[in-house]
């Protein structure tokens, strides 16, 4: 049975000042729950699942501590989840400490400016793991990475990508050997378009694009040629567009 | 000043059966209301739009009837929005007869196979218009194309993109010389793949993928090729990408 204060406390972490404060955060579902059990079941705090997933996960729980795992009904299950329709399992996690970016001058680096929206930025993630991307830097303006629907969309991926927050006109600077290829509305098309073998793809705000003080650290613009009437692309469409283009010919 | 009756009947427009009932949707903010304006303005029924949006909107306004214009406050806006943050204007639009989907056997048509989630429809119908493609078959397990979120998420295509609801295996059965490359995790590589001056691109359902009795179908399967550790890319993504991969050589 869960307390009260145990449902307050789990609910409390949906905000990010709580999170931050208390290093922890909650991945719900049966798909992102199997990755930590199977890639990094060592930042797993706590287990809360229905008797049903419980019974289906004998072999994934094996090696578990047994005192972490609490069966819950699926009402109490409701009252914990920040999902229209709970998914069998919610976890608490424990962050791990930020590792920094550390270019090695042969990956591409993907920078996103100001994505502020969860799903996209999640859904990004997830296609950046797809491609074999491992490091994102994110400047302050973006979704939080421990948020509900983020974590929901990267469907696993945020255990294999490294993702940075920082201040980002400052990380060139210090890098500043590094070119940075934006994604716009004008320049080269991606179709023609050959990075350099370490470089940094940036995406812009979904409606803003990229800021200035950033636009002007590019090295080029790239942009995904249109052909129709719409007049942009969802950042998420367009990153995987642009990231398919590039990794093709590497 | 709205009455109650007016704001439940608009509410009541947030349900498919009362959209199909009334042959009427609506559709909500700044960017779409625009395009119905400049575009497709014999089908708004009426506005609903707070002062600031009618002053600064006096040209676009310009022959549009004033009877069909209606003042409103911010509050009203909110008590007749679907959206956590309403956006200025709010239009009851007349549904468009559904134009059979007709082929030329010179274009690419989508066809969409169950997709569900109301942003990824959206999203991929703004991808589709992006591209220049002006056909996409539905199944009828997709989300409908009047859903709020839909519409948000075309931030306009849907008016220039004819979307046909229709059994999928019935409407190939009476077109069968149109080859069927279907999407999913085998098959060619979409980056060798060139396909037929004519031919319909298949996506499937979100986690189930392609029917079989249309995946026997098929000419052939194209997929995106992984290079990371994701199972899968979200579907209006992987859409994208297939797209562009398909458009840059036509």
């Amino acid at each position: 049975m869960l307390s009260k204060s145990g449902v307050k406390y789990i609910q409390s972490l949906y905000h990010k000042k709580f999170r931050d404060e208390e290093g922890l955060f909650v991945a719900e579902g049966v798909k992102i729950v199997k990755e930590f059990l199977l890639h990094a079941a060592d930042l797993l705090q706590r287990l809360y699942a229905i008797p049903e997933w419980i019974e289906n996960n004998a072999m994934l729980l094996g090696q578990f501590p047994p005192d972490k795992l609490f069966e819950i009904s699926n009402t109490e299950l409701q009252r914990i989840s920040s999902l229209a329709t709970p998914n069998q399992v919610l976890a608490i996690v424990q962050k791990k400490a930020q590792q920094p970016v550390a270019p090695s001058g042969k990956e591409i680096i993907l920078m996103l400016d100001d994505i502020q929206d969860p799903g996209n930025l999640g859904t990004i993630i997830r296609t950046a793991d797809w491609f074999g991307i491992n490091s994102i830097l994110c400047g302050p303006g973006c979704a939080d990475m421990y948020n509900a629907k983020v974590l929901q969309s990267t469907m696993g991926s945020i255990i294999r990508v490294n993702m940075q927050y920082t201040n980002l006109t400052d990380w060139h600077a210090k890098h500043d050997h590094i070119p940075i290829y934006g994604c716009t509305l004008s320049g080269t098309s991606v179709y023609e378009f050959r990075g350099d073998a370490g470089c940094i793809i940036l995406v812009g705000n979904e409606s803003k694009g990229i800021r200035p003080e950033l636009l002007s650290r590019c090295t080029a613009q790239i942009t995904i040629p249109r052909q129709g009437g719409a007049e942009s692309l969802n950042a998420s469409v367009a990153t995987g567009i642009v990231l398919s283009a590039i990794m093709q010919h590497r």
